[in-house]
């Protein structure tokens, strides 16, 4: 019927990038919306919940589910209602006019006329031996997540900012004790928070030291670290430079990353995608001051942690996600009526 | 070790009222931190979740999920980490210091450190016979829910306003035809809302006409309905005012409600916990711009529908629920730095 090829024909109603928790929940509205949403898998696919062994607080599982177990859950959920999954990795937007423009690493070109970004925030890691073995298995970057796992355990805290505070006291509440390793005398954190944490007696410091390595296993977990301390602080920049440190080695049961996240957004440094001085997207609120996951681009959506510095739960996540895709149906219904694309299925 | 008795023992760290999905998770939550929180269930307990057979879009779970099973789920899992659950139903709320004051319908009073309100919004029923019986079973009050069921149906929607708009919109993109039946003849509903459903070809009005009753079974779904109609509209009313209506049968696959939810936040009424003008809460954003749950009142967080008349599903309710339960813990551990009021535990 058609005299030539259609310039629309692949053109996506709805691209997701991302298939982490916000992700995929925003892969099963739209999916259900029949927008026929493709989900861009990034370089780390099903994101943050694929580092956590048991997730015990996302509503509905009385037992705890697996972070791997969820993630495949819901990919499934998805294709279910015709998401479809592809590995790719965004390395560019044109967001100017709608269509926007994705470019992939591998040079692939995607043409969408909503975006959602679900591209989430990696917990920053310390580069200590066995991170990579252990990550899930005792070492963690969530204490509200893993916290209660350690019961009767001594811990480590790494870190020296708020959220080390944050994850210090929180998990005081389990742990027989908490050490807070920092690799300087001072602490970055606020007052109220490092005066908390001082006063705490279940929370110790040790201060200009680093973690050099993690020891255990997958079968029995965490269950020692490898410290390295020099008076002037900083001591693996001593180790490098050739100076000498003090190296010590602890019995623990757990250890917790708190040394920032950083949230995945460096492929819209040059949208008119408004960022926060440390990267994390910013959205609108409605008319009635109520938060909405739309940006500064009429047409894109932000879900999940990389528009939230604050909750970083997974459950939020998948909040925020469906908000994302009905939000992004709203979006595609308007452009619709307003004649500006029309909205044929894709073949 | 006690000279009298202590005036805090009876004061919790923190109230959930309502036992619905956001409830639910704000207890998984708050348990979790070892705060050991009370739910009080509210006359709904398990809230609308209850009224819905088979949820597929609440991430998790690829064949999706009963609504009373997520709801037995979730509140096993509140249960496991130490939430308490009682029946009740707070009357008035004493909000003007710390602890709060809660006077339950029983004749019940409680004192509580924080407050999460999250007793939900209850969908508007229209009183049409059988209505308690196929609730759940064919006839829906959310469209984004059920709407996937009904491929190939001939469906309902009863309402006049931009929900019944947009949830014939939704429905039309499965059922085979959708009627929207409204008691005037004049819609509710905004001009662009109310054109692009006149504009669909799926879509047809019967005006001037009410639902009087349902037919059908628990087993085989909807199956037709009774309707009622009057050249002047209100139908209903003229039947009761002794007048004469026309009534037609008409053989159906489903019935979607859409005449508003009633937010169930009457007990704060006398409380400056601020509510918009069809009494959802209002919550604050924080110094970024990015939503919290904290109302008004500072200690008493809202999660779930009560404050969201925009996109109130399943997974953003549980969201927030995890967001209330996060903001409550830091209110309490300023209070406690504070020193306004200790933290003891509760006996």
């Amino acid at each position: 019927m058609n005299d030539g090829p259609d310039p629309l024909a692949d053109v996506r109603d709805i691209v997701i990038v991302g298939s982490g928790v916000a992700g995929l929940s925003a892969a099963v509205y739209a999916a259900r919306a029949d927008l026929e949403p493709l989900v861009l898998e990034g370089p780390e696919p099903g994101g943050q919940l694929t580092l956590t062994t048991d997730v015990e607080n996302y509503l509905g599982f009385p037992e705890g589910v697996g972070g791997m177990e969820l993630i495949q859950n819901g990919t499934e959920q998805a294709e279910r209602f015709g998401a479809e999954f592809a590995h790719g990795t965004v390395e560019n937007a044109t967001l100017e006019e709608r269509p926007f423009e994705l470019a992939l690493s591998n040079g692939d070109r995607l043409r969408t006329r909503a975006l959602i970004v679900a591209s989430g925030a990696s917990a920053r890691w310390v580069g200590a031996e066995n991170e990579d073995e252990l990550m899930g298995y005792g070492l963690s970057t969530c204490a509200t997540c893993d916290g209660a796992f350690h019961r009767g355990d001594d811990v480590l805290v790494i870190g020296g900012g708020d959220s080390a505070m944050e994850e210090a006291l929180f998990l005081a509440k389990f742990a027989d004790s908490v050490t807070i390793v920092h690799r300087r005398e001072e602490l970055r954190a606020s007052e109220i928070m490092a005066d908390r944490a001082r006063e705490h007696d279940a929370i110790e410091f040790h201060w200009n030291t680093e973690l050099e390595a993690l020891h255990g296993s997958r079968e029995e977990g965490v269950t020692g670290a490898t410290l390295v301390s020099h008076p002037d602080g900083y001591p693996s920049e001593k180790l490098e430079s050739g100076g000498d440190v003090n190296r010590k080695t602890v019995d623990i049961g757990g250890v917790f990353y708190a040394v920032g996240h950083t949230p995945n957004t460096e492929f819209l440094e040059r949208t008119a995608v408004e960022r926060d001085e440390s990267g994390y997207l910013a959205t609108r609120t409605d008319d009635a001051g109520r938060g909405t996951t739309e940006t500064a681009v009429e047409g894109v959506f932000a879900a999940g942690d990389v528009a939230d510095p604050e909750y970083q739960q997974a459950i939020t996540a998948a909040g925020t996600g469906s908000m994302a895709a009905l939000d992004a149906e709203a979006s595609l219904e308007t452009l619709e009526v307003s004649g500006q694309t029309a909205l044929e299925p894709t073949p």
